[in-house]
């Protein structure tokens, strides 16, 4: 019998975080405030969890999950199979050296990856007797996870989602509801920031930048609340790497070994999780591998940003980091993988990119040869991948068929961050209008 | 570490389909013609595959799944995980002697239990050397599973859907469509009973009987297509008892065994596919577990329905078949949970009905309730069920209540048959309108 589903047992779960920090090759450069302003390193200490920052800028290469966080991983479906994409390959006709594997991020409970950080950071949260959590949304996904983890452990749950991102996604807005979280169309009437701008225009249709805002204007006034992020920092990169994790253990059952590993970026959570692991082995010269960015041409930021300092928001809140940016005032054609629209990459990616570590490719806004990749994907293999998934597909793709046609060997591995039911206005628009 | 998820791994999965018909205490009554018309049993022969006629009338206990099969199912993602229920127990505040698990088909690819007929049927037909199958969908699940089989085995897939039902589902027609389907909202230009009835109203909402005539006329002058139905008959219930035997295996584990075993039911694959296995055990004396169908006052059929001879569907294209039934001709009420609303329950469950070994109840048809029910599953427990398997989630609630206040133990098993992502516009409507 073909197998085509790799799985680890739910005891073989890992039980620590991967931080690549202390095996980078060169110091990660540290968050700095601004010439001017307020200090945002100071606001940080006062918004996050103390137990977050500690994680943020800890040295330990391997930080220990605790027995309740695991449980909750578990209970969330962990581990995740990673799939042989046998089906896949016969449709492209790839010779038996090319091997396609794709890690099943999408069978997550609100549909991707961010579920593996919000679990951790509700449970911090909880632990550290917070009653709430805040945090802004643009797309949806990181909402939803938050809501999700609130859910579960019995905490509060606010989002500020930009208003006119959440007027066109009203089925993900019933879920976060359902999840028990209260949700306001940002800007609201809740912030003295949103109250000002709601009320020269009541259809004010927000921006992330304002959303930022209110949250943090929400927490700060808030004894027991605190606010989540759910990308670009180094812990929630940290609390991913469990996907990469479970990807080597599975590797080593099917005693293979990724060649290329291929993931979509928008901040770098995905892309991080999937593939961190594998490149602190490439820093140790265990492996050769390929780390390859799937980026869009509306956000190319591995691709056409520059190296230097910015602010992680459009309304300058964040500290300054040193990240490959678009500039954060940087304007971004809208595209239906909206999670991709990030002006710059992760910290810790961004200096794998300035070591040529990792490399980026970047696929045209109009979206139709991604989601006609995505078609095959779903046709070939069965499952529905989210539109931020199918630049990985498309990337995988388009190596396989490279391949095909110059010869060569190699063990392809991407990640399906997460699913597409959500997204099938989109689908039906790019492929059936 | 206190684990929820009870997984068995990919080489668990169970090697034979569970055939209870030689195991039933007493002969199950014959599909026969009726006194006049044309033979429907003689159309049987023509418009169905000669093995699933075969598989129909078995008198086999168990029947070998085909390796093909198996790699399919693994595919699709199976075995899929049993989970314990601790979150919701803690939630409902049941003592220690009760205990809550449910099975997760809602892990599905296109979101239920249908895939697991779908991908048996399709196989079947390509081996018989058909190139394409034909079917009708009412809410669409059943249309969606079989266009993701064929998809995935490269057969052609055409599916008639009844128009006003297709109107109010376009994402779930974009899914179809994205697994390679050739949908035809009807009744349609394509068949002449189709033509008959949109010439004469171009807008005609149509009807599952209707969908239905013309599937099969499709088939009849089409020498290599063959017809697929995905609830009621034997071999549909057959194929589903992969849920069951792998839910046996489960409890197994974890020393476990249901005393209660819910499911809802509409035709009964679902109910069938989980209890059947189970319920062999009863028949040799082996255990004392109650099994309860979960339905909707629009359409108890178990309930209100009389044990008699009766057509399978309005336009009386089947053969009689021993039922409890509402009367072919019956008007349901609508409901979000489409799928429960069919005017019989299968022949298998329905002679366990009249011999008293299942039980049934049914839920109003404002589906508040059911809804509530799925709200606060899906806080607990984080995942997010069907509409229709709401009310299996509704009816284990009232259970678990009802011995928290009355004393006694209990193993409660559910069916999450499967997930609500493309429903989420219904729990708006009831929930937060």
């Amino acid at each position: 019998m073909r197998v085509s589903q790799i799985r680890i047992p739910v005891d073989g779960l890992p039980t620590q975080w991967f931080n690549i920090v202390p095996a980078l090759p060169e110091p990660l450069p540290r968050p700095k405030d601004p010439d001017e302003g307020p200090s945002r390193l100071g606001q940080l200490q006062r918004i996050f969890l103390s137990s977050m920052l500690e994680q943020e800028s800890s040295q330990q290469p391997l930080i220990a999950i605790p027995e309740e966080v695991r449980e909750l991983l578990v209970q969330a479906g962990r581990p995740r199979p990673l799939y042989r994409a046998y089906r896949l390959e016969q449709r492209l006709g790839v010779g038996r050296g090319v091997r396609l594997y794709y890690k099943r991020e999408d069978l997550s409970p609100t549909g991707s990856h961010k579920v593996n950080t919000a679990l951790a950071q509700v449970y911090f949260a909880s632990k550290e007797g917070k009653k709430r959590v805040i945090t802004e949304t643009g797309a949806g996904q990181w909402g939803s996870a938050l809501a999700y983890a609130a859910g579960l452990l019995g905490l509060e749950c606010t989002v500020y989602w930009v208003r006119h991102a959440m007027e066109m996604k009203p089925q993900r807005l019933a879920l976060m509801k359902l999840y028990g979280a209260d949700v306001a169309a940002s800007p609201s009437s809740r912030t003295e920031c949103g109250r000002r701008l709601s009320s020269a225009n009541h259809s004010h249709p927000g921006s992330l930048g304002i959303a930022i805002s209110e949250a943090i204007e929400d927490t700060l006034r808030s004894e027991d609340a605190v606010y989540c992020l759910g990308s670009v920092l180094n812990h929630v990169l940290m609390h991913q790497t469990i996907i990469g994790l479970e990807a080597m253990k599975q590797f080593e059952l099917v005693d293979d070994y990724p060649t290329l590993m291929i993931a979509c970026l928008g901040g770098g959570s995905n892309f991080g999780g999937f593939t961190l692991p594998f490149i602190a082995e490439q820093l140790k010269g265990k492996n050769e591998t390929r780390f390859l960015a799937a980026q869009s041409e509306a956000a190319p930021n591995l691709i056409k940003g520059e190296y230097r300092y910015d602010f992680g928001d459009y309304a300058e809140h964040t500290p300054l980091m040193k990240m490959f940016t678009l500039g954060h005032k940087a304007e971004m054609h809208p595209i239906y993988a909206d999670g991709l629209r990030y002006h710059a990459a992760a910290p810790l990616i961004s200096l794998l990119r300035s070591l040529r570590v990792v490399e980026a490719t970047a696929f045209p806004m109009g979206e139709r040869e991604v989601f006609e990749a995505a078609r095959l994907f779903t046709q070939a293999e069965g499952f529905l991948p989210a539109p931020e998934s199918a630049y990985a597909v498309k990337a995988a793709v388009d190596e396989a068929r490279r391949l095909k046609r110059d010869g060569g060997e190699a063990a392809i591995a991407f990640n399906i961050s997460g699913h597409g039911f959500l997204d099938l206005d989109s689908y039906e628009k790019v492929l059936f209008q």
